[in-house]
């Protein structure tokens, strides 16, 4: 049966502009901190942002069992942990406050006042405490590009990589929200030719289009997860973008994995958008052959119909789309992903995140990363203010897009943008 | 000027047994259950705990700038945020009030029964809430036998092993204190000979003796810490297991690194050994050669010399010490892995932990892991029982303990001890 949530024909009255990545069948989840310096959790609608913490005293949630300060939190963690039952029960009322039919916040211009927001008024925060953060290495695409350009094109995957969703633990602690600067990191990198490393700034930045799943939590120490289960404990998703120093990355590699060449900051969207909201753009995903083992083996529509895009903005403030993807591409899916990773009693808890890898299509202008889109280097893209690109430069932002579109509803993400400052310099002592 | 805490002639009125591993010179730090079921931080002295939280409401810490919940806390995440002049001025007062000649809290039975507990009366918790784990690979010894045995006997180390200390990101969300039983894992692996992967129980699992250093909040995003300021931002020490299941591991680690094979648990001591506990033990570290590049650069004594041994208990009861070694084998120091760490811009938090690799000594008896100890099961060890082993079998309980002794001082750690279950068999629906 469809959620009503989703209904097509359900219109708001608040007003959306057209092509608004969240109208009223969205109700994305995020936290923000408002014009009075609170810290609050939320919902988006058009453009206006909406405290869900005021609404909840002003007893608009009433009749759902909610703790009282369960929005009044600086993340949604709590949110996420009273189960996938609570988050319909709390979108579909958010739902029916804001139905162009519904009078009651609508026609109260005090509540209006106290709980609504324009953009301009709020920042937007990380929206969970991320305990432990995952990346897998998902797109086929992808995984054939990098093993091409680095080992052989004729044995492009390695052998493991068609029978598992490969993955490796991030670092949570350098994840950041859209608009939070970074800078580029240095570290040792082997020049061409030589056999002793060398020390200083990262000379190949790269930005990789990636999105994140936010899980619940979905087992105790031991006890794996079933693949029939694993959706349950998916709470939403965000764009994501996994920056690379790859040069870092090809000296550090071997043979534990990349490990600073990533942790110098990856960068999310604020609004997790919800399963429930995307289900309207479910797809198959890509036959998987050989089959893989059982404990991976799921029927129906687990891809999703994500259309993705990246950008570079120079400093001459001219954007350039430089590629074009889309998130069914994915040849595991997520709930392959969460299954592989409980499998072995692996713990996973209320804001973990995992994200896809970088998301590369079949065609070169569908690739998620520099390193593929100029093919490491050796054809650099031309901008629209005619500069080049081989990788990121200083002070370039990069900007990931997503949204999904069927029937006239659109569902997007907003965006993860980041600007890529010079490396920092120490202050003299 | 050494620590007035280290006094080797410093006598406390608190009875401490011959060879304890807690004499007042030690002064740990741990988070425990009372027989009140009340979360508490404390300390230990000889064989009795001390509830840090009750000691300052009775006034026992007043002069000190402390916030009154600080060790009303179910973590020690924010007392170590207090930083290292507050973690001193705590350990000092802790050490004048246990002092023999001190009568105050001495004299004083009613609060004597407050903050004064038996072991039997308490449940140690995991110290810390781990933001992000990381898990070095420091033992030249270590990394010279494994890629010996996986790769090349004359070219055993990788080119970038001796210009950094290599490491990779764990999982936090999977470790847990000593005492709590762990499961057998489930994964895939590639049976010999075959070139398509089985699922089931791992048949290789195995313990890594490591040892592991806590850190405070050491630096913002983007902002590397210079090595002479390193040591200030590292609180004190656990002995770690790092438990592996080398089938999986074998099978999955390409190209990003090992995932499921460690995720399946740590495990840890309970008390954390502060750093100005261990100064008095400080070595040089091995000598290194290539000299490493200019800011992983320190002079002085950068190793410890700490005692360590695993042991396995089988389900006879007996118990055979089967790896002696020392940390003061760690090619790579502490103060290196966290310059390096931080090196990117990567954010290190209150509360991380890093650990060293697995600590192997130059002789056969001294590696940290069944699969140097059998060399990958080719020399099966013979226990005190009688019984075989090549690794780690269900239902054993393997045990690391620690301690350093000079001048009649020993200081050490406890015990990280636990017991590895069969697999999880989950109850049919």
């Amino acid at each position: 049966m469809p959620l009503k949530t989703n209904d097509p024909a359900k219109k708001t009255w608040l007003p959306v502009p057209a092509n608004s990545d969240f109208p009223i069948q969205n109700i994305p989840f995020g936290v923000f901190l408002t014009r009075d310096d609170i810290i609050t959790i939320g919902t988006r609608i058009g453009d206006y942002a909406i405290d869900l913490g005021a609404l909840h005293q002003l007893g608009y949630f009433n009749g759902i069992p909610l703790t009282d300060d369960i929005f009044l939190q600086d993340t949604l963690n709590d949110f996420i942990s009273d189960g996938k039952k609570t988050w319909r029960l709390v979108r579909n009322r958010i739902s029916e406050i804001f139905d162009l039919n519904n009078t009651a916040l609508q026609g109260n211009d005090d509540h209006k006042n106290i709980v609504l927001f324009t953009l301009d008024e709020i920042e937007m925060q990380l929206p969970v405490h991320i305990g432990d953060y995952t990346d897998f290495y998902s797109s086929k695409e992808h995984a054939t590009n990098v093993g091409s350009m680095f080992r052989d094109p004729d044995n492009a995957l390695l052998p493991n990589w068609l029978h598992m969703p490969v993955g490796y633990h991030g670092r949570s602690s350098s994840i950041v929200p859209s608009g939070t600067a970074i800078r580029r990191p240095k570290g040792q990198t082997l020049p061409k030719g030589a056999d002793v490393p060398i020390f200083g700034p990262s000379k190949l930045v790269d930005f990789e289009l990636e999105m994140a799943f936010i899980t619940t939590d979905a087992n105790v120490l031991g006890e794996p997860l079933a693949i029939e289960d694993a959706e349950n404990y998916i709470f939403g998703m965000v764009l994501f973008n996994d920056w690379s120093a790859r040069d870092i990355q090809k000296w550090e590699y071997v043979p534990l994995g990349p490990f600073l060449s990533k942790s110098f900051a990856s960068s999310v969207s604020p609004w997790i958008v919800t399963m429930d909201a995307l289900e309207p753009f479910r797809v198959n995903s890509p036959e998987q052959n050989p089959k893989p083992l059982p404990y991976l083996i799921h029927n129906g529509k687990r891809g999703i119909d994500i259309n993705l895009e990246a950008s570079i903005t120079t400093e001459s403030g001219m954007e350039t789309v430089v590629s074009r993807t889309n998130f069914k591409y994915m040849y595991w899916s997520m709930a392959q992903q969460l299954t592989h990773h409980t499998v072995n009693g692996c713990k996973v808890n209320s804001g973990d995140m995992m994200a896809s890898g970088t998301i590369s299509g079949p065609s070169p202008d569908s690739y998620g990363s520099m390193l593929e889109l100029t093919w490491r280097g050796e054809k650099p893209l031309t901008l629209e203010d005619g500069s080049t690109r081989k990788f990121i430069e200083d002070n370039d932002t990069v900007t990931i897009k997503g949204y999904c579109k069927k029937e006239n509803v659109r569902i997007g993400f907003g965006e993860v943008t980041t600007k890529l400052l010079p490396i920092f310099e120490p202050k003299k002592k």
